[in-house]
């Protein structure tokens, strides 16, 4: 509790800080954590073990890394291992050249804030033969994580102008909640944009138009972000598409962020291709190409390395001009250097081994296998999905998530709204235990609970149904409510990560849990 | 060129970013970087190579890493390796235990946004032994580096209020740069207090009450930062100081904010003794050692490790209100998580081999060989530049750096006036070897050098210096001008990090530019 004796306060702290929110982490995980201590302290739940399927994060749910990688970072972290026989000779050659390329030979050195010069090379030639268009180091940066390369350039194109002329950053509903945290704590405007979740996510250029136009009265817009493959919700842009994106852009005079970290996610590449929003500008002629302002992120953290923990990222910067390019990269240098090793894991991914290599072999099994189980898992999801009453799940394309609609009965909508002071028991940790203990009288009097239930409108449906259903049987999905959707639909995020027999289980448990709450608040 | 196709430009962009500066990354560094590609190229120079005293980076300085903890990075990056009988068996110890820690036992998955549980359970402790006062894991988040921390705790009690409502955060001067970048950044206010070079870089509290005074008007004064070691200045305060100094903090109703990453550099422990602001705080009694809010950060990068690349680091708070606490790690959550593997460095570094534990004896020689060379580059440092004539250096009690003053002739820092547009060929690369072929009125009608003209007011004079001496001796030292200073007085930081015969080499050749220096400009 805030109490005056405390400079800090949430009356004098930061007012974005306690107005940002991240529901990829937010209070359903928290509750997810504290049945994990519970379940170890030997309580009887319903459940065994809790499923994490809220975040993107592979190896948490049991993925093994990819070999070759993690042979490079043990070599350059220690280097007397180049000796040994047992790691192979490619590996070694790029642990050589990148050592090579860092002050000292050392990836304990910092390296220059932009990242390794023979790490951003890699790149650069990976992005080339993606595209089939010449990519320069120079307009590269490395980051920890994409995030903090999105976070970057948001900051850049923000600016504290109060009221009309606050920056607007478009930004689709649903969207990854990186956007909004940090659109609310650079105290940017948001303009939201809806996908067209009945054509399959897709994003429309009359929609654009509308959003924008309404908002106009409240902000400067700036930017777009677009997210392809979609975070939640799986789509992957046609050509057509992206083509009228850029076209929007142009006409507005903005700023494209694409946010491409699923580019090795793709499930029906022939069906639905994923392409750079770099190439198709390229492809549109000089009018677009040459103007287009356009920042493409990627990760480390997703395709199917799934390396999350080493937060390695880059951010491929094209048309921007060169002043405010060096602005940016000085504003990263105070930050001194992303994490070398992630770095090193970027520069990797992008220069895997090549066939006349010792490891290739290897790394396209152990590659092959993890895209084709995430195939695999991607149909499994939205088969069952579709197959439970009132739910509705556009095809998986790309990325790692489902994010279908759940139709929820209205008794379950009035439930969600009572249960609101229920709720809050279970997050607030030292009272987590008294949903069966304590009437709603003794609760509601705790100034805790009284302080949180005047912040709170009430509580979400959707994020109501995710957290029977955690309780119910140890699966941690992610309300919709959490990345926004169009006004009276629910939704709930899922991951596809978890192995395909846990993935059954967890597909039979919630059609349990489904059938057994629609038939409790539908009576 | 900023052109008017462009949607960012200088006019649009946020103009707290180019507002910022980080002068260990400035303009000199960068023209270090042009020589050395020049030099590569095969030009001749009267140098052979540049040495980098800008920054403290120990391993870019050819300092070797400490071989148990990256036998225990190389373990935790490829667990294969924990079969291998050539690996000692506490660094199989260790990363067993790490990756019991990690969802998925691997360093490939996120943790939780306040760092891994085990580590930061390891770092309690070391706190505890380290002041004899108990530590609580709870209260610990990690970072990469501590300059994540540091922005993070800042970002949490500034706000974007205008005018004489504006967060004011009080800052030493000299300062390390990243709180003034940070300050400008988030537009809070600085409130400059300066350290009394006359008394060994000593912090008095009529200065601290001056500097708040002053600032009143113009700002809320909410934090002080007090760096100790200090960089750049390398004094150890005495408990006497700091005990005045949170005398101070409670009086005025601040927080501490303790800068301590070079808690491990301390060269004469027996004389001037570091201790932690925690333990200070401890021993005051209950009404300081209950209330005074404090921010305690330290880092992987420096002490006898070094281990900058990793951008480990962490943060200790201490009487925080828990829901501000609260606040701030909801903030965390959106940036997921620290790099993994600089969480397990610093985790090492805070258990390190223990003396019945096979890889002890090396550690113990490693680690005092790096502190005893230190400790004579120090005294050597400080030797060579108190017997140059106009300057005069503090004694290096801790920390890494010398901060020299030196006079400079009245001729000197008019040249430094002229030269600017000659100065501003040196850091525009694509001019940068203009100087011997362009006259001053081709270069200043030049649009780039005409922008540049006009922000800067003119050339400091301890810049001139440093960028005289890189060009004669590719020595690079950042000036004193990107500390602060006291006003009329002239500084520059050099780092003792370069091996022993070569800071012997530096030092030489400084005494040589500096002779040549004043007689050209004393004539």
């Amino acid at each position: 509790m805030s109490c005056a004796k405390h400079v800090l306060t949430l009356a004098t702290i930061n007012p974005n800080v306690i107005q940002m929110q991240y529901a990829v982490r937010g209070p359903i995980v928290t509750r997810s954590q504290e049945l994990e201590k519970e379940l170890q302290s030997g309580e009887k739940k319903n459940f065994q073990q809790v499923v994490k399927c809220n975040i993107g994060d592979c190896h948490a749910t049991g993925q093994k890394p990819i070999t070759f990688f993690r042979q490079v970072i043990a070599l350059c972290s220690y280097p007397p291992l180049l000796d040994d026989p047992n790691f192979p000779e490619d590996a070694k050659e790029r642990a050589r050249s990148i050592l090579a390329g860092c002050a000292g030979e050392s990836v304990g050195s910092y390296s220059i804030s932009t990242g390794v010069v023979y790490v951003r090379e890699r790149i650069a030639e990976y992005i080339k033969r993606r595209d089939g268009i010449s990519a320069n180091p120079a307009n590269i940066f490395l980051s920890n994580g994409a995030s903090e390369a999105i976070k970057a350039v948001l900051l850049l194109l923000s600016s504290s102008q109060p009221g009309p002329d606050r920056v607007g950053v478009m930004v689709p509903t649903p969207q990854y909640p990186l956007y909004s945290a940090t659109i609310s704590e650079y105290d940017a405007y948001q303009i939201n944009y809806y996908l067209d979740e009945d054509n399959n996510w897709n994003l429309n250029v009359t929609e654009l138009e509308r959003a924008l136009s309404e908002a106009k009265e409240n902000c400067k817009p700036r930017a777009i972000v677009v997210i392809n493959p979609g975070n939640p919700t799986g789509q992957v842009l046609s050509r057509q598409s992206m083509e009228d994106i850029i076209r929007f852009v142009k006409r507005h005079g903005l700023v494209l962020l694409a946010d491409e970290v699923y580019q090795f996610n793709v499930y029906h590449p022939k069906i639905t291709p994923w392409t750079s929003f770099k190439k198709v500008l390229h492809g549109m002629g000089p009018e677009y190409a040459d103007s287009v302002e356009l920042a493409s992120f990627m990760s480390a953290s997703k395709g199917y390395m799934g390396e999350c923990g080493f937060r390695g990222g880059y951010c491929e910067l094209v048309n921007f001009d060169p002043d405010v390019q060096a602005q940016l990269f000085k504003y990263l240098s105070a930050r001194l250097c992303p994490a070398v090793l992630g770095q090193v894991m970027i520069g990797v991914i992008c220069d895997p081994p090549r066939p006349s290599e010792p490891s290739y072999d290897l790394y396209i099994r152990q590659r092959d296998s993890v895209l084709a189980d995430l195939k695999e898992k991607a149909q499994l999801a939205t088969d069952t999905l579709n197959g439970l009453e009132g739910v509705k799940c556009n095809a998986v394309q790309g990325a790692m998530y489902a994010f279908p609609q759940i139709r929820l009965p209205p008794k379950a909508i009035a439930a969600a709204k009572v249960c609101m002071f229920f709720a809050i028991c279970f997050f607030i940790s030292p009272y987590s235990n008294l949903l069966t203990q304590a009437s709603l009288i003794h609760l509601a009097s705790h100034p805790t609970v009284l302080w949180f239930a005047l912040q709170e409108k009430g509580m979400e449906p959707d994020f109501f149904y995710c957290l029977s259903l955690l309780e119910e049987k140890g699966i941690c999905f992610v309300p919709g409510s959490g990345f926004g959707q169009n006004p009276d639909t629910y939704h709930f995020r899922t991951t596809i990560l978890p192995s395909v027999p846990v993935m059954r289980r967890v597909m039979a448990d919630l059609a349990d849990f489904h059938k057994a709450f629609l038939a409790k608040y539908s009576s």
